[in-house]
């Protein structure tokens, strides 16, 4: 086998308001493309950046039902028909391609892994593209945090286990991505923080990760997994502010997805 | 010549509220690292973080004397006196080393190339790492768009030549990391705005660009040099609301570097 890999065109593209990270992939060969967690706010933007690069938008990916924002998968399918929306199997939502452990997702030469990873939403999957050492972990595992565990089926319990045996497994050097920049906390409360300064406390303004930092440094994930659900249990999170427009759009993979006939 | 790399950690981080920034640079080898453009209410994540990737700060460098926010390298050289600060030798500024054209900054087995870049201000400097095909473009390049030049010494016609000679002239496929993610507009108005949910307009959310890109989709410096001096001095922007604290102190290198005995 060669050692010289297919080149990636990588771009983590950042949605501030609700603190979302969209990953737009290509294979530097072929100029297939795919973007991961999209959102709806910014499909103008993403669409204008595929052009600029010339690349052509195979999937829409998304990690899971998203709870804080609208998926842009179903504007982007509009704009370009050819793409098709990929989610995992046990999302329990609509797409056009159903991921399940072990399956690849290809574009070009390249092709991304899927990992399931429960605990947040039943349905989260982890991308991993293992030629360029790198994982895109939804919001199964944040930088230093996790993604909450009390709605949306959530189990801490299926977490630690989702997070210690499909992603801490990864080898210690690989890159993490996640789907956020913040530590599980809710976006109503960060408003006004904004205004009292205090964003680089729970926005501290991390871009990505690797396996052998979280392994060393996760405020939660390196407990033990009684103390892990302890933690869990207790975090009295409030309501997304979002949750209720955003949780049926993206079960249906984004507002403007047409209607199945 | 070896075509194998000395290993480089590089962490892009983010201050919120300035939407600036800090790039973390390590030598993987030797683990001696810098900071470019580290901000001083970020500088408690810094020290963390350079803690827990087990690295060594050997200088805190800025691209520039900033208008928009207080340099952390006062206070990163408190905390680690044997840190030291960099800064462009036409900065009018007080650093502990002064950098021109052409000499390199060393940290590890890798090396900064220093390219003086003026026109947002006199002593703007980019910052190029070869060995990985990347700089550090502070605000003489943003994504898209580049820094304003109407104060400051600022000059369009000298930040035209600055960009065309010595960041244009890269490789094309040389990857450039900007200070900022916006495009030429000020903070105060950025705040009224976020509450009208155009935050994406004003910041795209962009993290990285290429210097093929910005040949060919900037949407200034791809103009011709009359129209892009036009272009700059019709921008009309507000005087940046954080300059009355921030240009001092940054000329003393952060509010907390010590005065010369």
């Amino acid at each position: 086998m060669s050692s010289v890999k297919n080149p990636l065109i990588l771009r983590q593209l950042f949605h501030k308001e609700t603190s979302t990270y969209t990953y737009l992939l290509a294979c530097g060969n072929t100029k297939e493309a795919v973007l991961i967690d999209p959102v709806l706010d910014c499909v103008e933007r993403d669409l204008k950046l595929l052009q600029e690069l010339g690349v052509h938008l195979v999937y829409g990916m998304n990690t899971h039902v998203h709870a804080d924002h609208i998926t842009g998968t179903g504007k982007l399918k509009e704009a370009l028909p050819d793409c098709k929306s990929v989610l995992g199997s046990k999302s329990g939502a609509r797409a056009d391609v159903y991921v399940a452990q072990d399956e690849n997702v290809k574009f070009g030469n390249l092709a991304l892994e899927c990992r399931s990873t429960p605990g947040h939403t039943n349905g989260c999957t982890t991308y991993v593209l293992h030629e360029h050492e790198m994982a895109f972990t939804g919001d199964a595992l944040l930088i230093r945090g996790c993604g909450r565990t009390d709605f949306q089926q959530g189990s801490p319990s299926v977490l630690f286990e989702s997070v210690h045996s499909q992603i801490f497994s990864l080898p210690k050097h690989y890159k993490l991505y996640p789907a956020h920049d913040y530590k599980g906390v809710i976006f109503h409360i960060i408003l006004l923080l904004l205004f009292l300064s205090m964003w680089h406390f729970f926005f501290p303004g991390f871009s990505v990760t690797t396996v052998e930092e979280e392994l060393a440094h996760n405020t939660r994930l390196t407990k033990t997994k009684e103390e892990f659900i302890k933690i869990m249990d207790n975090l009295n999170l409030p309501y997304p502010k979002r949750l209720d427009e955003s949780l049926p759009a993206n079960l249906m993979c984004g507002v403007t997805d047409p209607v199945p006939s």
